[in-house]
C-alpha cells in the first residue's frame, strides 16, 4: 500500500453567512468573513489516493487520470467562481472549507475507485496559516 | 542606502469586467476573470522601501512603523472585501493586479516620507505565478 | 470527522546542552546547538484539531477561538524569547522541539476540549529541513 | 511517542518506459515521461522517525545521525544521478516516485532500527503538484 | 510603467559537459554536473514585462496572451526533454541557466513586442538556491 | 551582463538593544526585539553576482565557489552563533538585518572580484515577512 498525491489550485470568492442567524449573530461568529459583498481565496486542494503499486507501471493510479478528476469534477467547477452563488454541489451549505472538503469526497472517490484506487484524504488549504482535512469517515 | 521590506497579506473578492464593453467583448479579454459573482484570491503586498540607516537604530525605517503604514491605510481596506464595492480608492477603476498597486502608492507614499525613508516599491502577489511591480515613476 | 489546522510562528533563541555532562559530552551530542551563547530559529507551530462538522457553522470549531488559545497560552509566551531562560514551562527540560512540542500539547489540550474538540496534533517546524509532530499519545 | 522528520534533496534524471510494450503504449501510459533522452526534476524526500524521547537529550533520535544515514545510504546515491542507469538498488525497476520511496524504505529503515527509532514515512516530492507517502507496510 | 510577471514551470534533464576539454577537466569544473548520463531540475521561469497600463483593461499585457507566449515559444519545448539532446535552440551550448535564460530572451523578446510590451527580465531558478536573471543588455 | 544568485542560510540568536540608551527607550523603538536574553531566526543570505558569460563554461562564475566564498567568510561565522556576543565583523554594531547585510557586502565583494565577477547585492531575509537588500552604494 502506498499513498499518491496531487495537488490542484482554484481562485474563488465566497462568504460564511447564516441566513437563519441575524446580522449580528453573523458578524459574532464569522466576523469580516460575513461581508456579504464577498471576499475570496487562492485555494489549493490535495487528494491522497493510496493502493498497490502497479509492477508493469511502477504507478498506484496515473496522475494524469487523477488529475482530469479532480480537474473535471471539482476544481475547474469551482475556480474564478462564487462558491455561494456558483456552484450546485455546494447550494444551500455554508461554504466553510470544511464542507468544501466534504463535499469535493462524496464526488471523487467512486470516480478514483473506478481506477482501482482508493481515496484516502482531501486536503483543502484557504490560506498559508488554515487548513482542513478530510478522511471520509 | 538600504532597501528594507514587509509583507502583509489581505483575501479578498473581485471581477475585471468593463463595463462600457459587451458581454462578449468583456468575455473575450478577461474569460473566467468577468465573472459577475465575483472570484477572488490571496493577495501579497511586499512594500520595500529605501533611506540611509540610522546608527542608533540599525535600521532605515522602524518596520513597526512600515507595517502600520501599510495595514492602517491600504491592506485592512483590502482584507476580506470586494475590491469592486467596498474599496474607496478602486471605485471606478478596472481592479487589476496594476491598478491595486498603484492606487497603493499614491496612499502609502508620503506617510513614508513623513518617516525619513522613500517608497520604492509596491509588488503586489496574485497567485504562486502572476505578480505585478510598481516603482512609482 | 473533520480535521482543521491552524498555524502560527514564534522566532525564539535557545540553547541545547545537558548540565548535568562535560564540555565534551555536549559537543559530541549537541555540536554547534550546545553554543552557551545561544542560537535561534523562526519557529511554525501548526495545531490540528479534530471533531464534527457544526451544521450552523460549517466548522469543527471557530478558527479565530482556536488561534486565541493557540497565541495566548503558547506562542505569545515564545516569541521573541529564549527558550531556555524565559519560559516557564520549559524550565528543568531539553528546549529541543520535541520538548517544545510536548508541553505546548499540554497546555492546549484542555483549551481544545473546552470547545468540544479534540487536540489531534501540534506539528513544530524548526528549519525547512527538520520537524517535529507529536499526537499525544 | 513522537515523530521527527528530516527533508534531504537530490536532482535527477529519468524516464518512465517500460522494456516490455511497444513504443506506443508507453507513450498512452506514460506520455511526455517516456522521452528516450530522459527528462529530470529536484526531488525533496522527507523521512520521518518515531520514538520515545531520551530525557537526557529531549531528541528521539540525533537529527544529524538521521542525516547522515539518508545522505550516505539513499540520497548521495541519488543526486545528480540517471535514476534508471546510475542507481543499482533501482536497476530493472520502473523508476516512479513510489518505487523509488518504497525502494529507499528497505535501505534506510534498518539503519535507523539500530538507533533505537522507527522509520515511520518516506515522503518522496517530485513537482509541486506531485508526491508520494509510504509507511512501509 | 509597470511590471508584470508570469511563472511557468519545466522539468527537464541536462549535462555540463565541455565536449573540447578532458574528462578530469570537466569533473574539476562542472563536479557531479558532468555525469555523461545527464542529472535533473525542476526549473522555473519567472518571465517580467514592462510597460503602460492600458485604462481599458487595468493591464499592462493580458497574462493569457504572455502565458502562452511563454509556453508555446519556449517551455512547451523545454519540458520533459532532455536540454542537451532535444532542444533546437540549446544545440552546440553549454546548457547553463545562464544560457537557457539568454536563449529564453531572444526568442520571447520580439514577441512580447509585438503585444505593445517590452520583455524586462527572464529569471531562471534552477533549485532552492540557484537562479540567474537576465535583463537582455 | 548576466546575474547569478545563491542562497544560504543561518540560524542564529540577536537582540536590538541600544547601549546608550535607557531600557524605555529601547523598549519603545525596538520592543520585544530588546529581550535581553535575546531571541533569534531563520535567516536566509541570497546572494547576486553579475558578469559576462564565459563560452567554455557557460557560466558567469562556478556557483561552487560562490557557495564556498559565502560560507567560508560569512554564513559559517553567523550559523548558530549569537550575533551580539560571537561575531568578530559585528562587534560594536546593532545587529540589524540593515547591518548584517552591509558587513556582508564589505567581506565578499573583495573575494568575488577574485573571480573576475561583481557583487551585485546581497539580500538578508529575516522571517517570511521582513528583508532587506544592498547593493553596495
Amino acid at each position: 500500500m502506498i499513498y499518491i498525491e496531487r495537488r490542484e489550485r482554484f481562485s474563488a470568492a465566497h462568504q460564511l453567512y447564516n441566513p437563519n442567524w441575524t446580522e449580528e449573530q453573523n458578524e459574532a461568529v464569522f466576523g469580516k468573513c460575513a461581508n456579504q459583498n464577498f471576499h475570496g481565496h487562492n485555494f489549493e486542494m490535495i487528494v491522497t489516493v493510496k493502493g498497490e503499486v502497479n509492477p508493469d507501471t511502477g504507478f498506484v493510479m496515473n496522475l494524469t487520470d487523477l488529475k482530469e478528476i479532480i480537474r473535471t469534477n471539482v476544481t475547474d467547477k469551482l475556480d474564478h467562481k462564487n462558491l455561494n452563488l456558483d456552484v450546485d454541489f455546494l447550494h444551500g451549505k455554508m461554504t466553510s472549507t470544511e464542507n468544501i472538503a466534504i463535499e469535493a469526497w462524496k464526488i471523487i472517490a467512486p470516480k478514483i475507485a473506478e481506477h482501482g484506487a482508493t481515496l484516502h484524504c482531501i486536503r483543502l488549504v484557504e490560506t498559508e496559516n488554515n487548513a482542513v482535512e478530510y478522511y471520509g469517515e
